[in-house]
């Protein structure tokens, strides 16, 4: 029987998270080790180190040249190495697949391999997502050189939406152009989304093909998704992830027209812009100047729950405008996607850090869609920990009452599932 | 009593309507006469003239020195003071209220009374709107000069949308720029949607502030309204009417990063700038050159309905296209403000160009929200001709099934409705 071991590699804006797997071909994953860093973008940076579950290190400072996610996945891969307890990674050699998520998949369907040949290929899709692929593919190229016997994978946020029927993909745009600049609806966060689709089939005893669900995966990116037969129908993100639900520093969907009135040659090369990577002001300041941080001043969504609840707070009335549009916005795609999936949906899901978090918006949106027939279980949703994979924090009624189910997301382990599965990598 | 003739105003792109009312104050307005100049962008323009609901003139192309909306007005001005059978207007000196259609009208939220002093209160306007509000104020600036007797009244369209809730009109961006460059949902076909709203609360037998719609205005610009109390409670356009669905020419909600990926140098200006209009080029290919048109090669919503249903047709494909994903985008905001109205809506309503002719689209947008109770009846809704101002199109049900209606709306009327009614204007 063959196994390897797979390093699950999640690089965000300021964080590099590692999950080590002990993988039997085409069975499920079993976590062995985690490894993160965080706060690259507020040093100094620090180090997280869960094995078997337990606590190694907590959130040790680590060293100030640590300036990037290489340099974080590169301190990643020694600690887990230079670990003597940790047998399974001796060496580099012990390390069999790296899989990467990569944002911007542009036309792929499943997951590829990456070779040296094949890596200029991805490098063309920064075109499309410079803000959101270059983090990711520093460390591809790290781990082509530095593990020249492991198998690198690429895993794309948006391989899970290629489903999406060509009406609701396309752009009302001069097609021609649409064509040649790859210019349609791709949608994001579609690993999280296959994770969320297989676990809540199973959690309600439905085959995947059979399961139709609307699901939000909401952190500081944040999405919806209306799944009909398992597939992604439609989803919120569009080009690139600024589309939709707004997040913490990304304004979601607004006119297009807004931010040539926001500030004048927005049009213009950001600073931040490197030869090879070209962002326009306008998407610098969409991206990362709005959402709640430009509405409230933290882009913690607890700390703006917590306010906006309590009207003695100073800040309450602005928190409160943020929570309130929130909601306004995420029962929006409810809405539409209730409409989309022509009234049959089994579950309604709540995932990601804010979504499986905040018992207080899970409560308000569903109030909100209570017209739909979904309904909170008041007491389960307060619980203080939600331990399972899967939790119903809905009220049981009859078969035909929509469920609201609340998943802890794993987009490592995901992507270690779909590794484990497909030949073509071992 | 005090009577005065009123005409309302309504300069299109490419036509400007005149509509001439003998309107007695605080009643409602009677229609007189109605002279329309179309085709300013497809020259020879042409001259359709009706005079107590009877054509005296269809199509008349006229001189070819009409050029613009202002010289369009002057030619529909003559056209009624220079028939001899029209006693109404002998002179300049017999028109009382000049009623002006204005697209984006800031945060005004009610008509206003124009002076030589507050004509520049309108033109800064144009800032917020340049595509969209300068063939009116052609018309406003040269009526101020040419006919001195009379008032000239500015009516917005986005004045019924002040309505809105501070929550859902936010965007979350940067408070201070949002303020100071007036950033905020607007939107727009506000004065349709009046007209909609008192037309629909009287044919419901329902008093307006206790009337909730779902109103759709689908002519070459499009948009949604959720109507709560006989209020604006949301709408699809946003700061300009580009936001929300798509329509000839328009592309409506895209990723805002799309422009930056469909050329370059879509930050500068337009070559239809002036030195006090600017218009980026990014605003211009997604107002003028997206859309419909875009897709199809077509404005013409009948032909790409009639391409749509006929599988033999050779654009069938690309009209089915852009058919399905029209009402994709409808049913989408349709589900939306359902939920926004948690569920209490009265009816749905059709209205503008194509909500009006277009049956194959209310068939396929009702069968699409089945499953929140609409549904058309077949027969009356392919009826060939809509002659009432509201006509319903839904099966009759229980009391709590919600109703279909098309409601042929009158913008002009509307308007002149308005200025009968204040004081302020006599």
């Amino acid at each position: 029987m063959k196994k390897k071991i797979v390093l699950s590699v999640n690089a965000g804006s300021s964080s590099v998270k590692v999950s080590v797997y002990d993988v039997e071909f085409s069975q499920a994953p079993v976590q062995i080790a985690e490894a993160q860093i965080s706060g690259l973008t507020s040093p100094p940076p620090t180090l997280k180190y869960v094995k078997d579950g337990k606590l190694v290190v907590k959130a040790k400072k680590v060293d100030d040249e640590i300036k990037d996610q290489r340099d974080a996945f590169t301190l990643l891969l020694e600690t887990l190495i230079d670990d003597e307890d940790f047998p399974q990674i001796k060496s580099k050699e012990d390390v069999g697949i790296v899989c990467h998520r990569i944002v911007h998949g542009d036309d792929y369907t499943k997951p590829q391999l990456i070779s040296n040949e094949t890596y200029h290929h991805l490098e063309n899709l920064n075109d499309l997502a410079p803000l959101h692929n270059a983090n990711s593919l520093g460390i591809v190229q790290l781990c082509i050189r530095a593990l020249p016997t492991a198998n690198n994978v690429a895993c794309f946020d948006s391989q899970f939406h290629s489903s999406i029927p060509e009406h609701i993909r396309t752009y009302p745009i001069n097609r021609d152009i649409a064509r040649s600049n790859h210019l349609r609806k791709y949608g994001f966060h579609g690993i999280s989304y296959a994770f969320i689709t297989r676990s809540a089939a199973k959690f309600l005893g439905k085959k995947p093909e059979k399961l139709n669900l609307i699901a939000l995966h909401l952190g500081s990116g944040a999405s919806a998704c209306a799944i009909k037969a398992g597939k992604s129908w439609d989803t919120s993100m569009g080009l690139t992830p600024l589309a939709g639900l707004p997040g913490a520093t990304r304004s979601g969907s607004v006119d297009p027209s807004l931010v040539f009135h926001y500030a004048s040659d927005v049009g213009k090369l950001s600073p931040a812009s490197t030869k090879e990577l070209h962002i326009s002001r306008a998407e610098e300041i969409l991206n990362k100047e709005s959402g709640w941080k430009a509405l409230t001043g933290t882009t913690d969504f607890g700390k703006i729950t917590s306010a906006a609840f309590s009207s003695d707070d100073s800040d309450h009335e602005v928190m409160k405008l943020a929570f309130d549009l929130f909601v306004d916005r995420i029962c929006g795609f409810i809405g539409s996607y209730y409409v989309s999936l022509r009234g049959q949906v089994d579950a309604l899901v709540f995932a990601g850090g804010i979504g499986e978090k905040s018992s207080q918006l899970r409560a308000a949106v569903v109030d909100q869609i209570s017209c739909l027939g979904f309904e909170i279980d008041e007491e389960i949703n307060n619980k203080k920990d939600i331990k399972n994979v899967v939790e119903e924090v809905g009220k049981k009624g009859g078969l035909d009452k929509p469920r609201v189910l609340v998943v802890q997301t794993d987009e490592q382990f995901e992507m270690a599932r779909a590794c484990a599965e497909d030949a073509e990598f071992w």
